[in-house]
């Protein structure tokens, strides 16, 4: 966002969407805006899913992923469950970056346990062309807004909602790939034999995803961020001339919401993602907290870092570890895992990881 | 290493397996001495592999890879091809990481186009206990030690023959795993619950490693390297507890040969890595050859790091960009890529970032 608004921002009350309610716990926005507060706000990227029974139970009495994906009521639901569960400090709305490919004219399908997969994929410029962009792809996303308008509606102003997107790399990664992959190498290739048509390809995604997020935004998104999942298979040169340049793009049309802007494994980019447009930086946990405001620079909020991995070990651990972080950030902090939270991380671990951050207060 | 023995190190003429002849090329050992040369040496990281076609056609003659890896006389064919057809610098023996699991009593099968997978895994201290370790199990390997005397006898002195270890953690992962993954989630939850165990496992792999790669040198290894592939999904406190030192065991015990460490996705590690006693540490395409320099040090050879996807693109692009990168290291190098070449390269741009290496002049 280029400026930040008050103590209303993001929640602008002449969209035809928003509802208008205060939010209770609003510990999320007031770090984000510059307010130094006694504990950060925690959420987990991941939290709407597998390690809720509640969320299971809901998935499994649907035909599959896609079904939960695009049906607004049963979308809210798996938004607000952690929320009821864990009682964290904000929910994010269930959703799947790669509903944008699919309104640019590019389906996929999610096959259980091997993740998405396209069965056609964008192999030259041709291919690109063909593809619709900007407002008109996504109008094609009302399900994911009607998301969002449910959501708000059930939270009743309980925490703040964050939409989200993939950033540009990461979405043209899957349309030219066609699934996940280890290295991306055809993506990769695209970009090293194809760059007029792989820029092409990034400022048709990003005029997508602008128009995504602000409708978003209207629908009562407080919040958003952009996950760049597969930064850290880029080299920095060619992160500097594919991806970055678009997600400055994105925090740039930003208006009146704070953007967070996650770029998975970029250590090597924090600098200069420290001087774009936006108001939080994830970190993974290989990026120590020292180092992440190092690079990052003071102004911003960082957002992570917790090794999702930890979750799996004792309440002991957990909390020692949990608590050298939110010491070692020392403020300007969103408490978050430096990933997703991965599915069979046992429930009480999680709540561990919660109720930790939220007993810690800062001594200031 | 610990000490450098002078121009024949690497080669000593009271091994019983030694051939005792003089290499012609030994610019790859020279570099690891301190030399000055004239241009870097050059080899790639899986060249011995699918990028070439008599590699293909011998794979193809035969039932499957572990033939492959366990048959001495095939190994050395496989291990010579692109010395013969690309006219590196150096040969590394064709072989697998994952022999080392294996003659400790955990076995592997390799599954086409998905890559190796364990049977058994190792869940407890109890599995730990049950394997076999050091020179018991580093016996069990005479395939790969024939393996070496057979090339050395078909390089006939052209160039230095590399031998090469997976890391302890690195192969931890695998056993504990089971086989690949994108998160290695079940091998991190065996370190985070299970910590003693893992350090035993991590001393038995250390301890075979080490009479392994020393039955290496006597079979006419003339450098080693340890590939570390998974350090990039540990925290920086993980892996200074669970890599680290047993990597620094390994480099500790190798006498009269010199060590090349490479930690793929590993830069949080590499001021420490900079410090190990070993010759040379290798670099992936995420850290610029100047911020490797000053993470490193001063002493060490540096080793990689070109992006292999560049080697998709056309032979322009191929050159601009390894010519940059040889100017930007400027002396005390080895040029690589920054991981093992992807197995659809087309050949003739393999052979152009070999030519352009080899065709290269410092300006000293």
């Amino acid at each position: 966002m280029s400026q930040i608004t008050g103590p209303n921002y993001g929640r602008s009350s002449n969209s035809p969407y928003h509802c208008g309610m205060e939010i209770k716990n609003d510990l999320l926005l007031r770090v984000l805006q510059g307010e130094t507060t006694e504990r950060p706000p925690v959420w987990l990227m991941r939290q709407a899913g597998r390690i809720l029974p509640q969320y299971r139970e809901l998935r499994n009495s649907l035909s599959g992923f896609k079904e939960l994906v695009t049906r607004p009521e049963l979308a809210a639901e798996a938004t607000i469950q952690p929320v009821d569960e864990l009682g964290v400090d904000a929910a994010i709305i269930f959703s799947d970056i790669l509903v944008i490919p699919e309104a640019m004219g590019l389906d996929y399908e999610m096959v259980e346990k091997r993740g998405p997969s396209f069965p056609k994929t964008i192999k030259n410029i041709d291919d690109v062309k063909a593809l619709d962009s900007g407002s008109i792809a996504a109008e094609r996303l009302d399900y994911v807004y009607q998301a969002l308008q449910h959501t708000k509606t059930g939270l009743a102003g309980r925490v703040p909602l964050i939409g989200f997107s993939g950033a540009p790399w990461t979405l043209l990664a899957y349309m030219v790939e066609g699934g996940g992959s280890k290295t991306f190498s055809k993506a990769k290739k695209f970009l090293y034999t194809q760059p007029e048509a792989a820029k092409l390809l990034l400022s048709k995604i990003t005029d997508t995803i602008i128009a995504y997020l602000n409708n978003k935004v209207k629908a009562g998104a407080d919040v958003v961020q952009v996950f760049d999942s597969w930064a850290g298979i880029l080299s920095p040169d060619l992160y500097r001339e594919f991806s970055l340049p678009y997600i400055a793009r994105i925090c740039t049309a930003m208006e009146d919401v704070p953007v967070i802007v996650f770029a998975k494994d970029g250590w090597f980019a924090l600098n200069e993602i420290g001087r774009l447009d936006c108001q939080a930086v994830g970190l993974d946990w290989t990026v120590n907290p020292q180092l992440g405001r190092e690079w990052v620079g003071s102004e911003k909020v960082l957002q992570g870092n917790i090794d999702p991995c930890l979750l799996y070990a004792d309440f002991t651990t957990i909390r020692k570890h949990t608590i050298e972080m939110l010491k070692a950030f020392n403020g300007k902090h969103i408490a978050n895992l430096g990933h997703g939270v991965y599915p069979d991380t046992p429930l009480d671990n999680v709540r561990c990881f919660v109720d930790t951050v939220q007993e810690f207060r800062y001594v200031h």
